[in-house]
């Protein structure tokens, strides 16, 4: 079969930017930066919202939508945040034909916003704990962009919290980033991630503490999937989110943040993919099984929509490809590159055996299986792929990692995968020593 | 008890202003026009988006993102598009600390963008027709904002398709209006909307034809709910969307666009409220029923959680509101503002005769019902009061649309309600007028 993509193991990267040309998943937009989310990987990303919404609703917290538009004001009211944003600011200055008194600013996140709101909805104790979320667009300036990974918009959920005590506020922090994040990257995106705590100078600008998820790439780097941070009062403070306790007093709150956004697509395929294609674990994939017509024959689309119908019913999701005038193996092509675990073809010659073949993406395993036993041995490949790729990715994970004892052979080991060392032997100077030379401290 | 909003026959703005305040829909957000949909509300845009993506995936569209920020030279590339933007238009001038070299819009809507990448993914005929939907937020910049009805940002879907006929686009227009939004509208939302097209002066700028659908709001006025746009070749010749025909021939595609809007929210409110708040009928209902603790007391809380509990297993969506330390009368009030379809209250001394409250938002009836005929009383209250509320808004259309014969008759009707004209009595130049005493001609 021709070469579809650039190989891995000869560019990592160019590899990733091809399988997202040649999968139809994204193009670039017109403006610097932001991307068009092309069907194939904008169903992707319908999954993983019903999958991570469904788990934000059981922590408990409620969606509400809030401005695109923030004044530009309210960023500067913490100072940490306004630094760290300020770079990467959009602006509007003219609007209605008219040009504005004040500049407004593209949300390149919500703090201050649903902390302006915040502290008019809380009045006592009663009303905390406050628990919000929203599925959003927010925009910060990228001048490196690659698709999915840094956008200059990308889509994603923020969450914002306001609690009656630090404690309280942890706990939350951190019931998101286990309950809600890695229970769904690991069970559903088969990622096997880390959760650590960043370094002072990797945290979120305004936070007291940002815990994250790393995951292992194919190539051996490391990709935050999600973060969850402690604000503190900082907030609370800028904003005056005050409210009456139980005993009378009245104090400020105590606030988190939580985000995970498009870049999990790009995850996704950084782990799961190979040289044919994305690898979909069967638990997300929009398609898990494709019923493709080889070609016309007596019986063949007959035998294929009854296959249909049973997956269905099976409650397989499941699409009939019956295109016979496009040739089989550009289909098959495509249908690896975009990553369908399952492929059943039906085609006149195994169809007099009584046969279709389950080609299987995630192992490569092709066989014929009689027509009666498919909907058992899909239903089963499901299951099994599932479990495979996570296990192979933390396979990877593990054999990529070594425990080394100084920086040094840190940043030795970091050329290839991820070192684990001693916090004692990098500390604040170890870690600026290392990012000079293109290393970063991930988690602890 | 105590008047919780103004009157609607006092004045019909203010209370619909009242009850969105009270019922915690929505606040004003920092910058004119923009609004915080708040969690009361955003749960009813849920129901709405499920709903309304099923219907547009039942109609073959796919579900894609495309970029918030469009070049602004892309608006003027269709000249009446970007007339009746232009007025509306937020620009981003200054971005990542710079000025830019050319303005970004920020999206009012999409043709323009959606138009660049359609031609580059069509080749042949046999990609057409392209089916695509977004959901998104847009800015249109309002003067005379007012909650849901006219906001600066809104949320909405916006469809785009591109077919190879004139007759395959203005056959697929208008099986979305009637197969997902006339459907959507008056199955879910219990609204009586009317078909029909605009005129020529309030069509869609760029289109050749607008189709809406329109509703009558409790004070005899007009909204409109939803809208599908043919638009011809315009944008297939603006932004060069070809197609190689079956005969080979290079052809220009022909184009629709549709969309809906959180307008519809406004419209639920002013369609089915009253003086006591929002009456939502039963099939979009977030909340369907809800049980309510009248005060602490033997058995009532494990009589509550039993309810709720067979509601649940018979498929009904059900929260159980067991805050006895809050007065129950507040409660009540809260319920009906949001217009829970159907409460279930639960105290001591019906309890004590084997009874529960059954109280009915949408007929105002209350009465005792023993605890065993509680789901089938719940369940069948909850079907017929969606089709009482479809009703009563259709009896209320009906009774303040007249049939006039003259221009003049037509505008005096107007002030209360509808009036139905013959358009030879109209004209371009009665248009005029009518406009000219706040009268519109809604739909032909
Ligand atoms: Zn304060
Ligand atoms: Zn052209």
């Amino acid at each position: 079969m021709a070469r579809v993509l650039t190989p891995r193991a000869e560019d990592f990267p160019r590899w990733y930017q091809d399988l997202i040309a040649k999968a139809q998943m994204a193009d670039n937009g017109p403006v610097r930066g932001t991307m068009v989310i092309r069907p194939a990987a904008y169903a992707i990303w319908e999954r993983m919202q019903a999958a991570m919404d469904a788990r934000i609703k059981e922590a408990e917290a409620q969606n509400a939508y809030f401005p695109l538009f923030i004044p530009e004001s309210y960023l500067s009211r913490e100072a940490q945040h306004v630094e760290g944003f300020s770079p990467e600011l959009a602006v509007v200055t003219h609007a209605g034909g008219k040009e504005l008194a004040e500049p407004i600013v593209v949300r390149p996140t919500s703090e201050t916003i649903f902390g302006e709101f915040m502290a008019k909805w809380i009045d006592s104790y009663r009303d905390l704990p406050l628990l919000l979320n929203q599925w959003a667009n927010v925009v910060r300036w990228e001048l490196r962009p690659r698709t999915f990974l840094r956008t200059t918009e990308f889509l994603w959920q923020e969450g914002h919290t306001a609690h009656a005590t630090e404690a309280d506020a942890r706990d939350y922090a951190r019931r998101i980033l286990h309950s809600v994040y890695e229970d769904f990257m690991v069970n559903l995106l088969a990622i096997p991630v880390v959760p650590g705590r960043k370094t002072k100078g990797e945290r979120f600008a305004g936070a007291t503490n940002t815990m994250t998820l790393e995951a292992m790439m194919g190539d051996g780097k490391a990709l935050q999937m999600g973060t969850s941070h402690e604000l503190g009062q900082n907030f609370a403070k800028a904003f005056d989110i005050t409210y009456t306790s139980q005993a009378g007093t009245v104090e400020h709150a105590w606030t988190t943040s939580w985000g995970s956004t498009t870049r999990m697509i790009g995850g996704l395929i950084m782990v799961h993919g190979d040289d044919s294609g994305l690898r979909l674990p069967p638990l997300l994939a929009p398609i898990q099984a494709q019923i493709m017509v080889v070609k016309a024959g007596e019986g063949v689309t007959e035998a294929a929509v009854k296959l249909r119908d049973e997956l269905k019913a099976a409650g397989v999701r499941v699409k009939l490809d019956d295109r016979a005038d496009i040739p089989f193996g550009r289909r098959a092509v495509d249908a690896e590159l975009q990553g369908i675990p399952v492929r059943i073809e039906v085609g006149p010659r195994d169809l007099a055996a009584g046969n279709a073949v389950v080609a299987r993406r995630i192992d490569g395993t092709k066989s014929p299986v009689a027509l009666a036993d498919v909907v058992t041995e899909v239903t089963g490949a499901l299951k099994t792929d599932q479990q495979r790729l996570l296990d192979s990715a933390l396979a990877l994970r593990q054999e990529r990692t070594v425990d080394v004892e100084t920086l040094g052979d840190a940043i030795e080991a970091a050329q290839t995968g991820w070192a684990r060392v001693p916090w004692s032997a990098v500390g604040t100077d170890g870690e600026a020593e290392a990012n000079g030379k293109a290393v970063t401290v991930r988690c602890l």
